[in-house]
């Protein structure tokens, strides 16, 4: 029995679905032994899932990063009869999948002719259209592995990270590698600086967000210049606005980061603010299908 | 079912003994979701469990560095038991033991009071005293993350690296960071040069294996001086003798790394084989209460 706690109540297990307590995998998966694996999230809103094409090709692209053998339109097929299955066709809902490199005796050798072990789940999730939560992020040294550009499931370093900022009784964990700074610990963070958005380039040392890459798309139609280049930790005092970019974060203002403030009150940036309507605007649409 | 393969016939699970085809943890385990769990693995010979409490004394270590609140008591208490109920009490045997934060709906954040997790089993595993093997290994960039000292299940930056030395034909990959030799992708490198042992510093970069521990302490008592530092990609050529050290590896010698061949024949040199011999006299001993 799993303990309390807002667990779903099906889970899709290697074309099953079963109920959650019932989902189990084997203790050889190298999931559980290795973090061999790659997991998304996504959200379904009102006019369908929010930039499912683009979840689902980066899924794939990830899984072919590290030589899993999976083609992601098994779980694209069935994903309306498993949302049907949990209750939640057409409800606002988090999707989750996961991908391993399936069950094999423990040995570092990616075992030869296994098949992936494959889970999603959903759980009902209401996004507001606007993220109006001012966040505070502490800054902390990037001590992750050098390809944060999978979206692995090896999560411990994000995870201690993230811990740092729970304790801290702030919202996230801003990244520091060298003085620069790289992205949060489940986020991509922007800033503005005299009309300019400026964001790490999407290299090894972050994952390319799909909200990144949404809110890059955005700039552009909005005549926002972006600049792709890192943000040094002694620049933060000279820029006018902050924000983070997820899946369920949004678009957020930054209120502090670090020991910088950069609204006292509930103020927020009028970049930020335009970026954060037009993400909005969004929603209103079907984005199932916009590849990125 | 598991599919065909050398998995163990029984699994310690959370306090109960089952069969492997029967050992199943939840998907939600942070084991399965994040990595987020401390492994160990040790080996049972003729005479005991070698450096037994060297290794249990390490796993808690590494379960306190990361907060899982854990006490490898327990697995102490329990392991006796286990190996009789495995038909492996006094046999050669190779042990694998994992501790995971637990169950719990997926958020980053640690849960508060959930249980953690714990699995062990048991493979017959025969060492021979002295490793023969000549071993080959490639130079890799170490992308892992910071903290190599933890020895976490997230190893998806092992693993990655260990297929390059398997896609090559050799038996380990070994890892260059900033220009300097951190370790292998499962072992750790030593290097001897005028007589001196040469070895990279226990830090952040680098695991510090039991058996490290082990010959480094040997070479003491054989009075072959020890430098703890890095040695750089570029010293390779400059250095006399390398071997490789590890719980199944033991002292193996290395005939060739990167491009650098030390021995065209089976020869191995002087320390590494004074090493090796003490090494396996050590087997002779109970080292199980021995700590380092």
């Amino acid at each position: 029995m799993l303990p309390k706690g807002n667990f779903p109540e099906k889970v899709y297990l290697n074309g099953k679905i079963v109920t959650a307590d019932n989902a189990k995998i084997s203790v050889f998966d190298r999931g559980f032994l290795f973090g061999d694996g790659i997991y998304e999230v996504m959200v379904q809103l009102e006019n369908g899932m929010f930039y499912k094409k683009a979840h689902l090709d980066r899924l794939q692209d990830n899984l072919d990063k590290i030589g899993i053998p999976y083609n992601v339109k098994e779980i694209d097929d069935n994903l309306d009869g498993f949302l049907h299955a949990a209750g939640l066709e057409g409800e606002s809902c988090l999707i989750y999948m996961q991908v391993t490199r399936g069950v094999a005796p423990r040995k570092h050798a990616y075992p030869k002719n296994v098949p992936p072990s494959v889970m999603m789940y959903a759980l009902p999730y209401n996004l507001p259209p606007i993220n109006l939560k001012n966040m505070k992020a502490v800054l902390e040294p990037d001590f992750r592995w050098h390809r944060c550009d999978i979206k692995s499931i090896s999560l411990l370093g994000n995870i201690m990270t993230n811990e740092t900022a729970m304790n801290a009784n702030t919202d996230e964990a801003v990244l520091v590698r060298n003085g620069m700074i790289s992205e949060g610990s489940h986020t991509n963070i922007f800033f503005v600086k005299d009309g300019n958005v400026i964001t790490h380039p999407a290299n090894e040392h972050i994952l390319n967000g799909i909200s990144r890459q949404i809110v890059i798309k955005l700039c552009r139609k909005l005549e926002i210049p972006v600049i792709e280049k890192p943000v040094a930790e002694n620049e933060i005092k000279n820029m006018d606005e902050a924000f983070f970019t997820g899946t369920t974060t949004q678009v957020a203002s930054i209120a502090q980061l670090g020991h910088h403030v950069f609204y006292e009150n509930d103020a927020i940036g009028e970049v930020t603010a335009r970026l954060q309507k037009a993400f909005a605007e969004l929603r209103k649409l079907d984005t199932s299908q916009i590849t990125l």
